[in-house]
């Protein structure tokens, strides 16, 4: 089920003649055709995974009723559909940016205070909190997701695309915002997906929380712009700003802890270093720069 | 600025004919109709109180769509009224329910991981992360102020008002649900307004979170039974129940830190006992029971 806001239909055209699988372009945030489309099914629904959510920080900065509606919303209206109907599992994509601006603190699970600096991770919080009040009342389970940045295709959005069309439009410069020294942890989205899958089948607690992220530090925007230089357009020349937030609501380093999920016992397969050079790869063809 | 769905506004008749006071019956979740009085106001608004919420805690669990619209969208709407008007100043009552069940653990204001386990709690925090949010893109300045168990009067629910309607209605049995052990800090309202004007004149982050509470370490819902019962009814029997909560989103004890505020400066006049006994001879009265 998608709003298709940002999705498209045909990305998931590699799974349309799977038996199993239906497509729904319904808003998670609109109750009543959530609830005729779950309602008719042919076999009752069990699980909810819930990852819709505006994915856009600075637009919902720039308009607070996005996030509203696309990310608090629909963690509402779907919570009331696994209350009307009785669905006993909620898995829902949440956020590092829960956390805001930590400074060095290493970022746990457990870590407080929760001071999210951006609209978008304050209506991830907000759903987390709406998720545990609902697992004390009537979901039978939750685990909860705390997403990194996550790269790979088919991309929307995001610091990779942003360059990449940035070239195609200027081969010969890429501007950066910010000074290029942030550095965060990526994640390639197949990873992300096998972690969640890996999380639901082996975490036992009726309310799991779970960071999930590479282990190591992360990369630089440097290190992201030259990858895209030397894979789009190898002559062009970098010009970075000089802050070292690059919009309001970033956050310019982030010591974030996966060691929960790795006591688990999962690990990803790509670094943030591999994992970025393989999106900036997919998302270069994707975007036919070749 | 208050809907009535609870308050009254019989209870502010000794102000009504204050010069510097206006009473609007308005939804804060109403933006049109909220922003329509503030900017109809002869002077500008530079300080907003958001004091909105649903304080019925086991009525949000029931349904969830009063704790969204009184306790959260009035935030989301307060805060878009600040951007829209440049109101820089932010107040805000939260509440310890933000925390949920943290069993032993010394309640302060950092502490994590935060785990609302009732619907109201959770629309609580849901709140704090949007303001939060709105310090780092425009307010100019927040103050947090987590309540504890608030009384006094007027007084419209709560544990006493319950006790006392209960004597009223069998004056020979109080039935108390739970085991009567739970114990929680009480603080009276008239300390509770007396905190948050020393925080907004004192504290001087541009975001300033505060647990408000008596130091002690609260009494037992046996001791409130007690005192209404002496106060109300001497001769009635109380009959206890056999869990130690209540109701489901309640806590049975709490460790709650104010060490922060007492490092301000602050102490309250009252402590829990004292405050129970204060605000039982007022809730007798205001109920009529003499």
């Amino acid at each position: 089920v998608d709003n298709l806001s940002r999705g498209r239909e045909s990305f998931l055209a590699s799974l349309a003649n799977h038996p199993d699988f239906q497509f729904h372009a319904v808003d998670c945030a609109d109750y009543d055709a959530l609830a005729k489309v779950v309602s008719g099914l042919a076999t009752p629904v069990t699980n909810i995974w819930h990852l819709a959510a505006n994915s856009d920080i600075p637009g919902g900065i720039a308009d607070p009723g996005i996030d509203l509606k696309d990310t608090f919303l629909t963690t509402f209206q779907l919570l009331k559909l696994a209350r009307d109907l009785k669905i006993e599992n909620f898995h829902f994509a949440s956020s590092s940016a829960i956390y805001g601006d930590l400074g060095d603190l290493a970022v746990h699970e457990d870590v407080g205070p929760l001071q999210p600096i951006s609209n978008y991770g304050a209506m991830k919080l907000a759903s987390e909190a709406q998720i545990r009040a609902a697992v004390e009342a009537y979901l039978g389970r939750a685990d909860i997701f705390r997403f990194p940045n996550v790269i790979g295709v088919p991309a929307t959005h995001g610091v990779i695309v942003d360059f990449v069309q940035k070239l195609k439009a200027t081969p010969d410069e890429l501007q950066v915002l910010g000074d290029g020294t942030q550095r965060k942890p990526y994640l390639h989205v197949e990873d992300l997906v096998d972690a969640m899958l890996f999380i639901s089948d082996r975490a036992d607690d009726r309310y799991n929380v779970y960071n999930i992220g590479p282990t190591d530090i992360g990369v630089s925007v440097q290190f992201i712009a030259e990858t895209v230089r030397d894979r789009v357009s190898p002559e062009a020349r970098i010009a970075y700003g000089t802050s070292n937030r690059g919009w309001v609501g970033d956050v310019p380093r982030f010591n974030y802890s996966t060691a929960r999920l790795s006591g688990l016992g999962w690990a990803p397969q790509l670094g943030s270093r591999e994992a970025v050079i393989k999106a900036v790869d997919q998302i270069a063809r994707q975007e036919a720069v070749d």
